[in-house]
C-alpha cells in the first residue's frame, strides 16, 4: 500500500494518541493537526514527538468541551481525555508547538489544505449530535475527495451520516463512522464471529473499563455513561453538576454497571447484514477507582449453523490492553482501509463491520 | 449489494456444503456446478435441493481423488469429504441430477459460461500442488474477469498464486486464496485481534476437530495431517497404505496432536502486515473417534500496546460449530467480499486477512 497522508481534527486524548500510535504503523504520514486555536501543517510529515511534547497537559479547550464531549469514544464507556491540565487562551494547544500557528478557523484551514490529505480523523467532541455530520458537510462542499473517519458511538449520529450518504458519495468522500473500540473494533469482531452461522440470534457486547487516572479527570465524560443509567438520558445527564456526578459515582461505590446502552453497534451490525438491531445488546462495567478492568471486554455471537447446531463464538480483549489502545489502533486500521476503498472509487458511508481494519 | 452469481468446481464435501449454505445467505445465486464427469448450469439459479438430493452419496470421483486430496481444507486438520459412498462411471455425480449433463471437459465448460459468472469457488482436490494455480491460469487465458476463490491451506500454494499475481491482475481476476476455516476464518480473526497492538509478538492458531463419521470415511484425508507428524512429510504420507494410516491412528489412540503445521496462516498474516511468518504457529488436535471437538479452536494474538502493555486477545469458536460450518460460511463471506473488490476494480491475489468476509 502506498503512503497515506492524514490529518487529525482535535488534540484531545483520541487525537493525541492517534498521532502517537501512527508512528508505529507503516505508511501513515501525519500531515496536519488542529485544535480550537491552532493548526500545524507539514505535507512532508509533522514532527509528532515535538508536537506531543509541546502540547502535553496543554490542550486547547474551553469549559464547554471539557464538560460536553458527549459521544466521544470509548472502549465501551468513557470518553478519553488527555488527562492533562486543560488550558485556554494564547499559547494553549497546537500553537505551543513550534510547528503550530494560531488560527480562528482551524477546520477551514485544514479543508483548504485537504487536496493533499488522504484521510481526516475527526477526533472532535461531538458538541451537538450533528456537529460531526456538519463537519462532513463542510468537507464535501469544499470539494474534498478523500476519507473522513470518526470514532463516535451513538446510533443517532450514524443516522445523520446516512442522510448524507448520497452527498458524500457524489463528492467522492468515503466516510467510515464509529471506527474506535466500540462500535468499531467490537462490531468488526462480531461480524467476523458471525461467519460460522447462517442465522445470528444474538450479539452481546460487554466492555470493561478501569480508569487509569481515576474519575476526577474524567468526570465530565462520565456523563456520557450516566446518560445510560436508569432514570437518566442525555439531556438530564448534561444538566448534572460535577458534584451531582460525583454523588452518582459514589452511590455506586465507584463501579457502575451499564446495560442496554444506546450504542451504534446495533445499527452498524444490521447495516452489515449480520443481524437485526434488536438482537444486539451493549453493556459494561466502569470502575473509576482502579486501573484494572472490572470485567473482560468480550464480544459473544450466538447463532445457528447450517447443520442446525447452536453455538456462541467469542472474542476477548486482554484486560491489559487499555481503552486507548483499543480505540486508536482500530481507528488507524479502519482509516487505512477507508483510503483503500476510496482509492478504488468506493464512496459513501461505511460502518466498521463492513470493513476489515488493515494493520 | 447486488446479486452475485457463482459457480462451484467440485461436488465433494466443500462444494456440496457451500451450495447448501449459500441458500441461507442473501444475494448468492448458484448458477453452475461441475464434477469430473458432469456439469449443471442455470443462469437463473440452480435447484440446489434437487442437485444435492440427486447426488447424495453419489459423488463422482476416482480412487485418485479419494486418496490424494491433499491440501483440501479444514477447520484445522482434516479434509472434508462428503462422507457418502463414492461412485464412478455413468450416472455418478452431477449427471445424476436432472439439471446435469455429462461432459469430459467440465472446467472448460464452466469457463465457456464464465462471462455471466461473478465468482468461482474452486473446491477441487489439489491433486498436485500447482493444480489449482493452473486452473486459475486457464480462467485467465480464457479472458475471465471475476473472482476465483479457493479454500486451500498450504503455504506453498499461496506462493504459486503469488507468482501469477500480475497475470491475474492483468486479466481482471480477483483471487482470494485460503478462504476456508484456516487460514481463512482464523487469520481474519488474528488480523482483527492484532489491532490493539503496535507490535504483534505471536499468533497461535489452535484447532480442534472431532470427526463426525469416524476416521473410516476420512482415512484418505487424514494423510494430510499425518504429513505434519514428526518423521513424515507429504511424500512419505502419500506413500502410506490405508492399513499404515490406520495403524498410525491406532498408535495415537485415535487422538492425534499436531504442532508447527505448515499452514498458509503464516504467509497470509505476513502479507497482511500483521507479523512475520516465524511469529505464527499452527497446531491442533484431531479426534477421529468422536464427534466432540477434543479442544476448542482458538486464535491467540499476543502483542504490545502503544502504551507498553503486553496482552493476548483471543477468538474462540464454539465447540458446537462444526468444521463444515467454519469452512463454508467464511468461504461464502470472502467470496462476497471478493466480488465487491472485483467490482471496484481491485485485481490480483488477496489473502483473507486483508479482507473482512461479508455476511
Amino acid at each position: 500500500m502506498n503512503e497515506i497522508s492524514f490529518a487529525v481534527l482535535g488534540t484531545g486524548g483520541i487525537g493525541r494518541r492517534t498521532l502517537e500510535v501512527s508512528q508505529y504503523r507503516d505508511g501513515l504520514i501525519p500531515v496536519a493537526v488542529c485544535d480550537r486555536g491552532g493548526i500545524a501543517v507539514d505535507h512532508d510529515g509533522l514532527d509528532v514527538g515535538e508536537l506531543l511534547d509541546a502540547t502535553e497537559g496543554n490542550v486547547a479547550s474551553g469549559p464547554d468541551e471539557v464538560d460536553d464531549d458527549q459521544d466521544t469514544v470509548t472502549d465501551g464507556g468513557v470518553s478519553t481525555d488527555a488527562g492533562g491540565v486543560k488550558q485556554t487562551g494564547e499559547g494553549a494547544g497546537v500553537v505551543a508547538s513550534e510547528q503550530g500557528r494560531p488560527t480562528e478557523t482551524p477546520i477551514d484551514d485544514i479543508i483548504a489544505k485537504s487536496d493533499r490529505i488522504d484521510a481526516v480523523l475527526i477526533a472532535l467532541p461531538n458538541l451537538e449530535h450533528d456537529f460531526i455530520p456538519r463537519v462532513a458537510d463542510r468537507f464535501a462542499e469544499a470539494g474534498y475527495e478523500g476519507v473522513l473517519i470518526d470514532v463516535l458511538k451513538r446510533s443517532r449520529v450514524i443516522g445523520l451520516l446516512d442522510e448524507r450518504a448520497e452527498t458524500l458519495e457524489d463528492a467522492g468522500i468515503t466516510f467510515v463512522c464509529g471506527a474506535g473500540a466500540t462500535p468499531g473494533f467490537l462490531t468488526g469482531a462480531a461480524a467476523l464471529a458471525a461467519q460460522s452461522f447462517v442465522e445470528v440470534d444474538e450479539v452481546e457486547i460487554w466492555w470493561g473499563v478501569g480508569l487509569r487516572s481515576g474519575y476526577e479527570d474524567n468526570r465530565g465524560t462520565v456523563r456520557e455513561d450516566i446518560a445510560h443509567l436508569d432514570g437518566y438520558d442525555i439531556e438530564t445527564a448534561r444538566a448534572l453538576s460535577d458534584e451531582e456526578i460525583e454523588a452518582i459515582v459514589a452511590e455506586h461505590g465507584g463501579v457502575i454497571e451499564f446495560n442496554d446502552m444506546e450504542h451504534a453497534d446495533d445499527v452498524l451490525l444490521e447495516r452489515a447484514g449480520v443481524c437485526d438491531v434488536e438482537d444486539v445488546t451493549v453493556g459494561g462495567v466502569l470502575d473509576v477507582r482502579t486501573d484494572e478492568k472490572p470485567t473482560t471486554t468480550t464480544v459473544s455471537v450466538t447463532g445457528t449453523t447450517f447443520d442446525g447446531e447452536r453455538g456462541t463464538n467469542t472474542f476477548r480483549l486482554d484486560d491489559d490492553t487499555s481503552m486507548a489502545a483499543n480505540v486508536n489502533g482500530p481507528a488507524l486500521g479502519y482509516l487505512k482501509t477507508g483510503v483503500r476503498r476510496n482509492r478504488a472509487g468506493e464512496y459513501g458511508v461505511f460502518g466498521p463491520a463492513e470493513l476489515m481494519p488493515r494493520f
